[in-house]
């Protein structure tokens, strides 16, 4: 019996199935320091223990996406190491904050199957439950993935296709407890713009860019623990490793610092879209369009739903996302919908 | 309104003018971790727990430099992200050691403002505090930066120009409280010379040499969240991303461990010039001189003032400085002077 | 008298002389995650605190390789600075994990001394062992290295060829204090296959490979604060930097998770060749030999001795090892000899 780890093929899946993951992994201040190294990200509340506090935590939290990465990692060997691309994300949601010390686990239930028509490959829809060392939920999400067929001459499965929410509710959002934002400190957090100044249909140019290299996205994918190889070998990849996905997403998310400073904190992810594939040498830009607000239960906290784009080896000046022929326009490689927590004004 | 942050240009600063710099940040020993990968510092009292103990502290602090940056880092968003050059550091202390765990946030005071004669440009003076979650001072010290005007046209102002001391007088250094060297390990330590050996005029060929990664520089950048984009970006930088300053001062920091490696502690910066610029590839080696040597209120602290030379692309033997034509000779990326506690004999 | 570290020559090595190396460190969550982010490590002992409780220990202890480099690091100074070649390991056993906190010290013992015939180097056999803050062993093991005389006129010394073990005997194999394997979460760890499944002489591919880059080994040599020169100067090495040899272990080891992701715990090196040096770009696969199987005191664990090989810019399909001359196949790079600790069937 082989000892190495095939992965699953589509015709490995079956709805209703439960996958538990593998290496549960203690997370620390040591992955805030990589974090902080490998992304230009100065969210105030994932910054400093003491404004943290301020804001009714115990103290700060992991990012946000830094959990949705540990998490996302470990569904890798189960989910998608025969997979050919990944989809697209949909109701994801933070139900509480990943502290340092904390461990953890992730499960995965197969909600969704259907095989394309070319009889090679299939769809498969999971979604993942990341747990800490209590048991409690601290994320889940639905993502779905193109994987190949071990024999394409399998028998197809009965399609099945969940209905998945365009949008997570605003009146579903978490806002993680104990959390608010009354006495918060704009000076401190990096700008003065709160929820009640941004508008629906507003756009932001990041202005930053920042060019990728090898190093930065092969120790980041690693520190998640997704070993999937196309991210590590020019031997599996002559023509470039294929940058990790998420590696963008957190990018982008921290070049938003500079337009949203006060989105202090990820309550949901909608959807997502990887556009286009990132090698390194790629310079990074991105933009974001404030597509909702919202109010939550917490008086002094207030929702943005908000689209990040990502583009490459271009400015993000114009907004560039589809072109008149309704395809991605040039460059963009990351299409991002999700919910932030930003201040209101009392 | 926009909601980017444009900086500030020369015409927005005032003398007095006190700015409040963002994103306070807990530092932890995932950032020492990173210290050491990054930089080939082997400084006893800043690895071990052990040791600092022997020395009279409750544990080992960050690295000086560690904490010199990352108060650094806050002012960039502020002070120079329109700066043309970074001219130079005076009258740096530091107060106290910073400690794993510790919150540091900073604030700067411009103490002086000189319009240049071509009209688009200005010299910016500020004194930068950093300061603990507690309100102490951990370290203060004096720079100045050439920014740009916004609107060429605007009228000068007065022009101020501070008085700053030549280098930080002896009386003046701060001991961290708690430190001594009495019954000091040098065999731990790495070198049996002490303060006691060195002699004013003395020069040392620190003989390693480092080449310098893009990945490497951006991380460490990142780290201290100094974002300026001329240190990420090929598109801003077709010609190569800058290295951030503060980079080749660790290095030729680190470097000099081998030869003054009871140099334990940084206790002042009398003053530094960035004298040409660092780009990935380049290989750097450094040399010291002892400038001075005092006595500390501590009687087994002596204090070396050195000068600190990094070059780049060439050996440090023979300890190139300046031409004959009173320029930086070939190849001089830093001139840094600087007072360093080192043991003295009982 | 200059005060750089010139190193110790041949003839500066005495049979039973002790050295105390210098720079102790304490070793924390911040190095976890940096070896997570160099190295693609899974094995669910060293990743999770709740993982390791589950198995008798207090805490998930630092990766076994983790504490060798951090001792080995510490003796580069003294013993292999003027070295040639590291030669060989033999006699390693791993005493009692490395917590987070700890700090680590290092001597070493000349064993064994033998010119060679040209006159000009000769070989240093030592012993070294690594101790903890509290005076307790961790690891010790003996390498001996090709070191170049300062003075090739210099008198040969009697030779002394210590007699060293071909592997460390299973009965002196050590079992961390407390370590079981009750009760032992499969699911967790990624793998059903335990102890009992392995044959001796059974070969595993571990599949996955990765590309080196400088950034990484850069960080990973100065992590362990290894600061020969060979790993890190272009202009010391103009045909590219020489790659820390214990990267090539680390890297191994960690792709041998897949297929050997039982093997919780290094207990043992018995022996190890760095056939051929690696350079960045290199990409890197592995494959294991089952070379033996014992029990041990505890019930639930078993050892297996394993050959891990490396090697690049090649599969490690087909296991390549040796030609048929004798001689080290193309491509490979490392062969190890160790003790690892896995599960047994209740």
């Amino acid at each position: 019996m082989a000892k190495t780890n095939q992965g699953n093929f589509f015709e490995d899946f079956r709805p209703g199935q439960i996958l538990t993951h593998a290496t549960p992994r203690t997370v620390t201040e040591g992955d805030r320091a990589l974090y902080t190294a490998l992304y230009p990200t100065r969210f105030a509340l994932t910054s400093s223990d003491e404004f943290a506090r301020a804001c009714g935590l115990a103290r700060s939290p992991l990012e946000d996406l830094a959990g949705f990465h540990v998490i996302f990692g470990k569904t890798v060997p189960d989910i998608s190491l025969n997979a050919v691309a990944n989809l697209g994300y949909a109701e994801g949601r933070f139900h509480r904050p990943v502290m340092p010390g904390d461990t953890l686990s992730a499960t995965s239930e197969v909600i969704g199957l259907r095989q394309n028509s070319n009889g090679r490959t299939g769809v498969v829809w999971v979604r993942t439950t990341g747990t800490n060392q209590r048991g409690e939920t601290v994320l889940d999400y639905v993502r779905w993935v193109m994987v190949r067929k071990r024999d394409p001459a399998a028998p197809a499965p009965e399609p099945v296709v969940p209905d998945l929410a365009p949008a997570v509710d605003a009146a579903d959002l978490i806002v993680p407890h104990g959390l608010h934002f009354a006495g918060y400190d704009t000076a401190a957090a990096g700008s003065p713009h709160l929820w009640d100044d941004y508008e629906r249909g507003e756009r932001i140019d990041h202005v930053d860019g920042v060019t990728l290299e090898e190093a930065e996205h092969m120790l980041a994918t690693r520190l998640w623990q997704n070993t999937a190889k196309v991210h590590f070998s020019t031997m599996a990849r002559p023509d470039g490793r294929l940058i990790y996905g998420g590696h963008i997403i957190s990018l982008a998310r921290a070049l938003s610092f500079n337009g949203l400073a006060n989105a202090q904190w990820i309550a949901a992810i909608n959807g997502g879209a990887h556009t286009a594939p990132c090698l390194a040498g790629d310079t990074v830009h991105a933009w974001s369009e404030v597509l909702d607000k919202a109010g939550t239960a917490e008086p002094t906290v207030g929702a943005l739903r908000l689209r990040l784009v990502a583009v490459k080896n271009r400015s993000a000046a114009g907004f560039p996302l589809k072109g008149e022929d309704g395809r991605w326009a040039e460059g963009v490689v990351l299409d991002f919908d999700y919910w932030a927590l930003m201040p209101r004004r009392a």
